[in-house]
């Protein structure tokens, strides 16, 4: 389905909270639409807890294999939040004070009742760029390939956003879709006909079962050729109507 | 937190479904909180793409770090359901039918419209063990230390309770959650001072931001020693009264 010239993209969402279970991540969702939107492809998420050897493992990782990274999560004043310092190890720089950071955290707090703590938010690797952060001014921040954002939902879309003109684009992708009370394994030989007929199109069949009398498929179709996926939509349908027909 | 003797736990959620944003997940958090409430560690959780590549080297890695792995997703019996093949690949086995599968399909299924499609879901490595699928009757299985079930939500909650009891337990983690409209950064070194006399109680502070007015911070308080844990949290309490207060 993608084009060689391919953008990938990399998640790794660091929080002890998520693996717990206490908090359903909602991040890695947010910004997978956003970047299916962009052209650009989400090769692979990760999720690690606040433990220095996991993050800078999989920071590593997905850095070295992905056009971008994008990072949720350990960013803010406490002791749990190691996420800078671990960006800084991972890519071998020293850890400064962001004095634009401090900027804008004393613009917003001119006299914080922490001072010492709000001065963690300002710690980052030497070289990074700054991501705005209009909810609450502490700023996210981009070091190589990897943009780090606060693990809150409000302020990481916040940031997100204000990233996202600055990412370079892909293709624009076209996807349809085409629903049906039909047993999967009835239209799967017709699928994979499709599949094989057209190697640039993704073709994702996702069963639902809500209970005994009500489940069936989603059939997801996906590609940058318009024409095609517009083909294979209507195959998708008629293949569909035939088996409910029966 | 964790003692010496801690069962550590990967999952591994397979779909482009997940990282099109097309589907929230939620299997990791409902496996998060069993594997947690049986005092097992769920150490890392990574989302792939149903391509074989990116399949059998997660499963390998985690599988290689882990007691248990937990995978969700491509065993249906559809073209991009892939797991099963690239669990046998992993773990360098033949793929072979599960006659007993096969059984179990056929006595629910009787008169299948499309036994061909039917028998994809019995494909499954040599040697791997079954897990009941009560709903639907395709089971998932067991191959070494990795557990492979479906990606529907209803049948993979399913499959997971019943092998939670064939699995190992570790020591019971007591947690306890205090809640504030305190900002995160005033008691961000009271957290450290806690942190550092307690170090066999994990003490994670989770700030939330609903609003300018309306914004705060849980800590959630967690280790295997009650009394700890309460020491702890009663710090906790005051330290927010404390601040709250001013």
């Amino acid at each position: 389905m993608w084009p060689k010239e391919t953008i990938n993209a990399g998640i790794l969402i660091i929080g002890n909270e998520i693996l717990s279970g206490q908090v359903q991540d909602v991040n890695l969702s947010f910004m997978a639409t956003h970047l299916q939107e962009m052209g650009i492809r989400l090769k692979e998420a990760r999720v690690v807890a606040d433990v220095e050897d996991g993050i800078v493992t999989a920071v590593r990782a997905l850095s070295s294999q992905m056009d971008y990274v994008f990072t949720t999560g350990g960013i803010g004043p406490t002791h749990d939040d190691i996420t800078a310092a671990c960006m800084a190890k991972a890519f071998d720089r020293p850890l400064v004070c962001s004095l634009e950071a401090l900027r804008r955290l004393y613009e917003r707090y001119p006299s914080p009742r922490a001072p010492e703590a709000l001065t963690r938010m300002t710690v980052m690797p030497a070289g990074a760029t700054l991501i705005d952060n209009t909810v609450s001014a502490a700023p996210g921040f981009q070091i190589e390939n990897v943009y780090v954002m606060a693990g809150i939902p409000a302020i990481m879309q916040a940031m997100f956003k204000n990233l996202m003109p600055t990412l370079r684009k892909g293709p624009r992708l076209h996807s349809r879709e085409v629903v049906g009370a039909v047993v999967e394994g009835v239209i799967a030989q017709g699928l994979e006909d499709l599949d094989k007929a057209y190697p640039h199109v993704e073709i994702g069949s996702y069963p639902y079962w809500i209970s005994e009398t009500n489940h069936g498929v989603r059939i997801v179709i996906k590609g940058t050729n318009e024409n095609e996926v517009t083909r294979v939509e209507n195959a998708v349908t008629d293949l569909m109507d035939r088996y409910r027909a029966l």
